[in-house]
């Protein structure tokens, strides 16, 4: 882990172990195959930015509870669940994986141990009577897959303007940061307006995210080639919409050309880069990430100045500024 | 749909209708790609054997109530969304395809629709705070995809005993099966004994019908071709593994060899299978569906006799008597 994480954590730092052993126990199966592969998951185990929000929101509104293990717990059983199912592909050379157990145990595997995940978060909270997190957390679900799916639809069509993109990426990544910190404050107050703030800064820090992650594709990968993967996938983001719109009609259709038929050609994504790039869409995009940023900063004006404040900021600025 | 279930349905014909619109109502979403693809889903509707499972309990059990119907729902969506999700695989032409919605729209868009279903499922059931119903799903779908994936470990290896079989399709069928029954009396009784002979009875049907689906592969597909999908993915079914523990140790190694090897090979599939005929592996499992089916119409004797009643009897003769 990086160490700037490792210094944002400090206020959480006892509560994040402990949450990790309640979230290894949560895995746990009978089934010798199924367990091999959670362990294998445990131990790739990301930045964990997901539970870390669901930990800063329950301190921020009154403090850690059992609640807020168990809804931490629950996201990163839903986020494992659904990182999994995306893994899975028509075709691998498409698409980067986040795990490689796609390519271990292959899609059919992939599939049942996202389902095994999502119904092991569901049984644990219900087990508890949590419903008030299960209903967050379904919403998400169903957020998410329709989120991906609407993407899916517009990029066979490639007809996606600024509010569409805007709705697809507050459906299929802002949803899950917004229920992180709903549910977290939730599990320690009962106060319906922090928890709506709480909900609402993790959407715009949702959004501001998943903008960061469109700005990766106009950079480079580790060995220095253009990434390039949502042209690939005819997928329209921000920088791109944005050159779009100001585009004269025939530099459109070159452009549109390039998405459609000359997608994995080098040297005309190349060109499409370039162009976005003096066009200002990158500018345009860092600069409406940072004011989703700001907006989501405000909101914690309304909370108390606490370790566990600071480091939140300092977890907004990390997200926006994190090499990958 | 045949006329056997016809007449089967008559004493909650109207109340399928009913279910059926319910349904529908619980299938739509605002994003197009979703809603063609389960319109789609719901013109290709299959047997609704579980709906009527549903239904029939509750019937048992004291009556239908509006429970029933959103625990029927919850059971279709849960059901038509791990169909999708099994349609998922690594070559499409190693498996048979339930849905050919795996065709159509590809891997990716199948595990996202599952995942819509799954969770408009659970909001459909939180929206009515009932969480009786979601308990007995959120166990259902961890005990079928651990099933699921207890069977494709042991595939592997092919060391599958009579025990471990009834363990997988306890897990992979038979607990859906259960829930369903589970899940309809408990929507019209509170009565715990009611409830638990109607998930027996579940359980003891849903073995039954997994024994008639693993004797198919010993028939012949629509072409007069030997089936044998399970072969062809080493699964071990009752009618084989029965062979393998009468066979001399020599006779044992050369099936074990075809599994393992020639799996693919049709004229030794063809001798494997004349010889499980041979050895009394088909009738003995006739047998052991039969021993089931008559325990689950025992359990029956706890109710009275009811035209629903007559019906379920009926159902369970068709389970294990239809022709695919």
């Amino acid at each position: 882990m990086s160490e700037t994480l490792k210094v944002i954590q400090t206020p959480i730092a006892e509560e994040l172990i402990r949450f990790d052993k309640y979230f290894r126990a949560a895995m746990k199966s009978d089934v010798a195959l199924l367990d091999r592969i959670t362990h294998y998951l445990i131990k790739r185990k990301g930045k964990q930015l997901r539970p870390m929000l669901v930990l800063f929101s329950a301190s921020l509104c009154g403090g850690i509870t059992p609640g807020t293990y168990r809804g931490a717990a629950l996201v990163e059983l839903l986020h494992t669940a659904t990182l999994i199912h995306d893994d899975v592909v028509d075709d691998s050379d498409e698409r980067r994986s986040f795990f490689s157990i796609n390519a271990l145990w292959k899609n059919k595997i992939a599939v049942l141990v996202g389902d095994f995940l999502l119904s092991r978060g569901l049984l644990m909270a219900l087990e508890h009577d949590d419903f008030q997190s299960l209903k967050i957390m379904s919403r998400a679900v169903k957020m998410m897959s329709e989120g991906e799916l609407l993407q899916m639809e517009k990029a066979r069509k490639l007809n996606i303007d600024e509010a569409v993109y805007f709705d697809i990426i507050r459906q299929k990544t802002a949803s899950l940061f917004a229920s992180c910190c709903e549910t977290g404050a939730a599990s320690a107050t009962d106060d319906v307006e922090k928890i709506e703030w709480m909900r609402l800064f993790g959407e715009k820090l949702g959004i501001a995210f998943q903008i960061k992650d469109d700005l990766f594709d106009y950079g480079q990968d580790d060995i220095g080639k253009p990434r390039a993967i949502d042209i690939k996938e005819k997928k329209l983001t921000l920088p791109l919409i944005y050159t779009l719109n100001k585009a004269s009609w025939s530099e459109r259709r070159k452009i549109i050309n390039i998405v459609k038929n000359h997608n994995t050609n080098r040297e005309k994504v190349q060109y499409l880069i370039d162009h976005v790039y003096e066009q200002g869409g990158i500018a345009y995009s860092t600069e409406v990430m940072y004011d989703y940023l700001k907006e989501a900063e405000q909101i914690l004006d309304n909370f108390a100045d606490t370790p566990s404040k600071i480091s939140l900021i300092e977890l907004m600025q990390y997200a926006v500024k994190r090499k990958k």
